[in-house]
């Protein structure tokens, strides 16, 4: 199921208009390139509507949040909406300040994502209003391991049954969430993390795995799988995290449907 | 012919100043470290005149265009304008949002740009005022191929004789277009729509190119072969796209005068 | 000596705020994730004041400085002082425009630094209002070289005491002065000034070996001999820049106490 996602994505072409940080700005581009997308990034006001417009899915990243793009944000949200695209939210460092907390709750608010995407910690800064107190990092107390897995299921899909959203945290065990499903996803490697950017790049991706899906909880596992698998392949015990990152985006450019059927390690909980 | 202004630019180091977007912008920078030239980058107001005028030469990319920063793009044309400097516009998405449009013809209509570079897309939205529908890529319908290419020219041609600037089409057949002079270039490969930046790359080396030519279409056609050839010497069938900037800006780093006047594929048309 | 203070950063993972330019951020976040800390960019008023608190340490670098965040470095640097975190001003490009030179005098004049470091026609800009010829790269008649080194530390030591930082200045050969120790380090290759982003990188990591060290001039010797060990043994002959770029935070996600200690080339001066 989930390679043909992949397999349709290469066909269309979709074209994702990222409204991004600027620290990882240029890997979620060549990312989006590499899986068989199209990316474009704007994020003026007066640039966004037409760019949402001819698009056909939306990617919003606060991860560098200033005051002159939340606008843009919200009206970009706005107009995805009313076209039926599909869009996702990734709260960067959500619970690390207030402005980024406040921010992505008025995102929420004000916009039907398809997706929210962000670690765990971020997630229950959102749906409970705790403080993550490492970054743009989990909290290590926060972490879903085998023993809470299905007590952050429960969690998650109270904060999806809210929002309308499908919710994937991704971790150690990735989970993709909504109001009748959930999977939890163990590709990926611990690795990933000294990586900057591998959770943009997922949440860069992910747009564009939801125009070649059915539904939105299956495009989204596709592409949890993809990212993580990626992960797993372009691994190798010598490598800094650069080369890594490099090989990351590779593993993207290659692979195929049918490895990603494969290699993706889920199960339907 | 083109293989000694590579010389000649290794030999002067030109100072380029880029007012460009945040997505490509680091490997513009190390393009333009690897090509023999030096950059800066500065989009404020308060700083571009002092920078500019500095420099040897300016690179306008409207790519993630925002209204802070038209001011500081017009200023710095002018500032280049009236020091006799090379300047150049890549109208990066002029046609998908009336905001770039309207700011690049502004840019032309302010400043005499010694060159224009774009994709064909691109400078039909400016020339003709129609409007693209794949973002920042190329219409596939508007592509330059062999059965149109005497079409283009003449179409570029006039072009470039309304805005005095030296056109700069790249796409599978490349074209540098002036009043009297009409080159092809024939190096490049098609794999390289797939890393992002490499238009926006070639924007940055170009102006460094032109402050080692004796004319502004003979620097920008031995930019684009430069490119071009680099992007052929880089690629590897089994490399993802990630690896393929990589070797790109390596081979740039790399690129001999003596190399670039062999492997230059271009007709005077 | 040095080594340990590797160790120790590697123990406690220090969080790093980051306020700077968009060419190398990117670098930046996956350089201090190499060296193992922990980065987190952030640079809109609203957002820093809640970031600075949560963080263990500050990098402020104007190499793309806009008139909106110089307030967010001010305020943040307040905080950071308050809290006795670590804070360091890399000046890129003071010297060659009023803007940068202004403000990094207003910065020096606002925040008391732990580290101020630059290339010594950034420093001398600032210390004695010179102006730099060559954008954000030393001058050649300014170098540090074997006959003016200790003219250079002399001169280097009179702007420590001004300042009551230490002073870095980064070359052919780097110095690290305050005002009762002077260190001349001899790692570091000359092909780095070909990677954009190396001091940058050294200016990111910094901090964090600042918050793993007993005193700001034994931090600051350690980062400085790590960022040149690690260009040393990221050099290849064939190499281009980018891959050297690459290999550089390979190898400092690599390097180990031991391989530091034993490869740190410095001086007592």
């Amino acid at each position: 199921m989930i390679g043909n996602i992949l397999d349709n994505l290469r066909k269309i072409v979709p074209l994702v208009h990222c409204i991004t940080n600027y620290v990882t700005v240029n890997d979620c581009a060549n990312a989006l390139l590499a899986i068989g997308g199209s990316p474009i990034m704007s994020d003026d006001i007066e640039d966004v509507r037409d760019i949402t417009s001819i698009c056909n899915a939306l990617d919003i990243n606060i991860g560098t949040l200033n005051t002159r793009t939340i606008g843009s944000m919200l009206e970009s949200g706005k107009i995805a909406n009313s076209l039926g695209h599909p869009c996702i939210l990734d709260p960067v460092g959500a619970g690390a300040s207030k402005l980024r907390t406040e921010t992505a709750k008025k995102l929420i608010d004000g916009i039907n994502f398809t997706v929210i995407r962000g670690n765990i910690s971020e997630i229950k800064a959102l749906a409970l209003g705790a403080g993550a107190a490492r970054g743009v990092d989990a909290d290590a107390v926060d972490a879903v391991i085998e023993d809470n897995i299905d007590d952050a299921i429960n969690f998650l899909r109270d904060f999806s049954k809210k929002t309308g959203s499908v919710i994937v945290v991704t971790g150690a065990i990735d989970l993709i969430v909504d109001e009748n499903t959930a999977y939890a996803v163990r590709n990926g490697r611990p690795e990933m993390s000294r990586v900057c950017g591998t959770g943009c790049m997922l949440s860069a991706i992910l747009p564009a795995f939801l125009c070649a899906a059915d539904t939105p909880v299956s495009g989204a596992l596709a592409a949890v799988c993809a990212m993580g698998l990626c992960g797993e392949m372009a691994f190798s015990e010598n490598d800094g995290n650069s080369t890594y990152k490099t090989k990351i985006i590779d593993e993207l450019y290659k692979l195929s449907g049918e490895t990603l059927e494969k290699g993706a390690k889920y199960e339907v909980r």
